[in-house]
């Protein structure tokens, strides 16, 4: 790093005539005296930890750093509109601005799964530095722009867990005919290894796990795991989360509603969805931390790590499933393409970073 | 990851009396009325990529959402006071705005050289969840308090690189009597290895380095790195970087500045800083993507790794030296204790999830 010394050869010093807080009464010419009040639909349960309490606290500083001027009532899934209605709802402009997930979008605009978490893909870390500087948010408004859709980022879970087992891996062979609830890309994934992709409603997983109904479930982390009490039912917890290393939570705001927002308000909302990008990761970090901390300790959870045999065939299936999807659909692969463009500019690097720093650490 | 049908159960139907847009015009009633100039000197020369053009950035956002009313003129390092004179201009009151790293300090504060970084210490991710969620930035506040400072994380470097060699390093021995430039706690550290720790200004080292006066040296990354040309000057350029693996750099704010603003602008000055704080590690990620790229590829630079037992070494020393500075000083022993009990939340979290990640890609 810089040593601060090494400036002092341009140093000047510190005049007198430097002002003194400079605060300057000045008639309130305000760049937008127009008051919005708007509607948030989130895809999530009332009250859910970080995703939920994340999109209030968004609106909450939207609310003071505008002034009042720009408010957003938030509505959890179910509250207002469905929570696969948040889409449609604020693509057609009956509201303004939803949280949620790209990759529920699936149906619709398969190509955005990719900004939410690819199997294999990006970390949160590797992840922003594709959005804000790869070309991936730009890419995103464009896949977005024909639903009058503007995305931003404004959630990360970090890299989610392997989930829960009552049945252990020791190898390939143990996937076939496991019934496991595994959403999205890492359910077309593992469902090449022979797992039986179960879906169920959330309600339902901890008593489906518990009967037999299913052998193994996924579900986020530690701390939202922890909560649920998914230790009761299961044997095991696998490690590392392959499916999901870093996923981005999405804000949508409807084109023709952020087209009449002057631009103070437009960069207050960009400015909160990042520091909200920013604010979640951390609060999930840390209770992931204290949670897992507990889980061992206090309930003794039993956690194993795939093995390697079984990472290295997901991580093929996962290239495969790639392949296999860019070659069916243009906009897919216009994406993918570009992802993996960002892939060999960033995983060197992080190879080299974070990654090695990590293992030194274990030496 | 939650599936979005799971909620279904729970869903409405979207109701045809939600509003459209709901524009209210209103008076222009607004918070604040007054209009506010500040001053921000910073530790960077003039244009310095990322740090210097990352507080220019930061600046921009907050007038932009304030609408003007707060406008913050940035002076690079000597070009109002010194660049080690930002601690004391902000501190007094003589300008509002400070943009540096709290490790420059070291001499007024030690203590804080947690908050920038610490050798194998935390990387940026897990230096956030301290911060926001761990009582990091808590802590840092009540060290900064007796000098009238406001603290706000506004940077992040991620992890820097070991370092330009022109001595090959085999083992520990190889370490006794090199002339290497490595400032701060990681010099500290690598001097009880035997090397000799060199101070040297910036503008000095390429020359020094080329001219054998140092053996070796540290700057950032490879982005920062590659626009200097170290390559050039230098046999080998090492991994990873134990010293820093995650340097935070800091906004100050003097305290009577601070409060004269209304809760609204204190707002955008914090959320601001949050978003610069994601968006420069995601900017220099990107950056140094493409530089170690261009450094390989274009330069075949001789990229090398430190031995195990260097690094295990150089992790025992840094531990010494922690237990060292504790001792001596209660206010370093306070920082330190609340360092490693958040190191013990998170760091088994940190292995589990991303690292053990990272681990899966490399099979």
């Amino acid at each position: 790093m810089i040593k601060r010394r090494e400036f002092l050869a341009k140093a000047g010093t510190l005049t007198a005539a430097v002002g003194t807080g400079s605060l300057v009464s000045a008639p309130a010419v305000h760049a937008s005296p127009k008051k919005f009040r708007f509607k948030m639909v989130t895809t999530w349960p009332p009250k859910f930890p970080v995703l939920q309490t994340g999109a209030e606290e968004f609106t909450k500083k939207v609310k003071i750093m505008s002034g009042g001027r720009l408010s957003i009532q938030v509505f959890a899934g179910g509250e207002l509109v469905p929570p696969l209605g948040v889409f449609d709802a604020v693509s057609s402009g009956s509201i303004e601005m939803g949280h949620g997930a790209a990759y529920y979008w699936a149906g619709k605009v398969p190509e955005a799964q990719f900004f939410t978490s690819a199997p294999f893909g990006f970390t949160a870390q590797q992840l922003n530095a594709w959005m804000y500087y790869g070309g991936g948010l730009d890419l995103w408004r464009e896949v977005y722009a024909p639903f009058n859709l503007v995305p931003l980022p404004a959630c990360n879970t970090g890299v989610q867990m392997g989930g829960w087992f009552n049945k252990k891996i020791d190898s390939l062979a143990d996937l076939k005919g496991l019934k496991m609830r595994i959403p999205g890309l890492g359910g077309k994934v593992i469902s090449k290894a022979g797992v039986n992709v179960v879906l169920l409603p959330g309600g339902e997983l901890y008593t489906a796990l518990e009967r037999g109904v299913i052998d193994a479930l996924e579900w986020v982390g530690p701390y939202h795991d922890l909560k649920i009490g998914f230790y009761r039912a299961a044997k095991y917890y696998y490690y590392p989360g392959w499916h999901e290393p870093g996923s981005c939570l999405e804000l949508v705001i409807n084109k023709k509603a952020w087209d009449k927002l002057p631009k103070d308000l437009q960069q207050i909302v960009k400015s909160a969805s990042a520091e909200a990008n920013l604010m979640t990761l951390a609060e999930l970090d840390a209770k992931n931390g204290s949670a897992l901390n507990e889980l061992v300790s206090k309930y003794k959870v039993n956690i194993l790590k795939y093995p390697d045999d079984v990472i290295k065939k997901l991580h093929e299936l996962s290239k495969e499933t790639y392949e296999e999807l860019s070659a069916g659909n243009p906009k897919i692969a216009k994406v993918y393409a570009n992802f993996q463009k960002f892939a060999r500019q960033i995983e060197p690097w992080t190879a080299m970073s974070t990654a090695a720093f990590m293992d030194a650490k274990k030496l």
